[in-house]
């Protein structure tokens, strides 16, 4: 496996992902929200189309990978520029920049893991953060059990270090993996880091407004709680 | 702590959520999907309340404790019948009630853990299961270095049991936690186990029409790019 740490910082790239400027491609805050929320969607496809070396693709085949209707992704990827083609299709290259480039994943951002439990640990040594262009560079943690030890690349250091870590470290992203009395709490281990977006699979949400930078949280329960309503559904349904 | 093991079948009841019966809860196909999707978050809101022992709640209460508007909020709860009245507010046992019955959330489902890696371990020793009244009865995987170790209350089975276990304990839920190649190779694991939905957080989505159950498919990653999207969108418009 390539070491990050090995690699001076500017080579840090995307491997993989083509640089394209396309003018064309529509600014964020005209791209709807609904077609924002799929494009993590086309993004996995583009990617595993364009690692396959496949050069066009067309919309229809494209539905067929992504679960998405023809029509609407074909509405979905206007937002694209001139990648697709009618009766030729879309160019995988092409589209796959501009949605990476959309998406912010070729933008190397960098994190930190707060919480080195299990959770925190599974997520470090997964392949989310790097396949994303996303630079895990510290995992912190307050229990003695834990600090000092090895998680992936990293050495899981005492949380009390986090802030001067983070300005130092230049650190945008922090991934929240520790239970925790409220957001305030939360909130209050990052303040003066300069984080500028939050990632929290703690189990009390965070407000955007309160914390000033982009916020997705995590309730990993709440889709169980939507299985169940589903298999509720169908049953009600079978009757 | 509580052993689930120790007590009886029909004593495995969500201790708390109080049976109400209540005629004028809308049918499950009439909910609009917009609004379960907004269903857990009440529903943790509610159950929080409830174990507070707090009697009623304004919407306009409700509304700050789970970021709904108010006018948004009182629309989904119609479909809950007449939990709300004019100027008094929500019983929050009638509501806990009815939304907690409408989601499943009391019908007692069993599942199986497939996978017994960290995440897998992660999920089982979280009270996600039990908050929801689930009750996961084994944890398999394929690998002898964990087939026999102990995971909260269970011990790790080989997975070729996993068919004869899952109908001999009526098993409801799967539960993948395991990388795959594609949705073929999770959906013949548990081929013939009469499994009635499947929460998957394997990388490779499985489409509901294939499995012949509800899915409720977990792509960690999708979320990490939405923060990414999300942050990017915040700098440009900064700019």
């Amino acid at each position: 496996m390539r070491k990050k740490q090995d690699r001076p910082e500017e080579e840090l790239d995307l491997i993989g992902i083509p640089a394209i400027a396309d003018r064309t491609v529509a600014a964020p805050e005209d791209i709807p929200e609904t077609t924002v929320k799929r494009l993590p969607r086309y993004f996995r496809c583009l990617r595993e189309l364009f690692n396959r070396d496949v050069m066009k693709v067309s919309s229809k085949e494209l539905s067929e990978y992504t679960g998405v209707s023809a029509s609407q992704l074909r509405q979905d990827l206007k937002y694209f520029g001139g990648a697709g083609q009618c009766g030729y299709g879309y160019n995988v290259k092409r589209l796959y920049s501009a949605v990476s480039e959309r998406m912010g994943v070729a933008k190397k951002y960098t994190a930190v893991m707060i919480g080195a439990g299990k959770l925190g640990r599974s997520l470090c040594e997964s392949m989310l953060f790097e396949q994303r262009g996303i630079w895990v560079k510290g995992i912190f943690d307050a229990s003695d059990d834990v600090i000092g030890k090895t998680v992936g690349e990293n050495t899981v250091r005492n949380v009390s270090e986090l802030c001067g870590f983070c300005l130092e470290n230049r650190i945008d992203i922090a991934v929240f993996c520790i239970p925790a009395a409220d957001e305030e709490e939360l909130l209050g281990i990052i303040r003066g880091a300069g984080i500028r977006g939050i990632w929290n699979f703690s189990p009390c949400e965070i407000a955007r407004e309160k914390a000033g930078v982009p916020v997705v949280n995590i309730c990993t329960g709440d889709s169980l709680m939507y299985l169940q309503y589903e298999m509720s559904k169908a049953e009600t349904e079978k009757k």
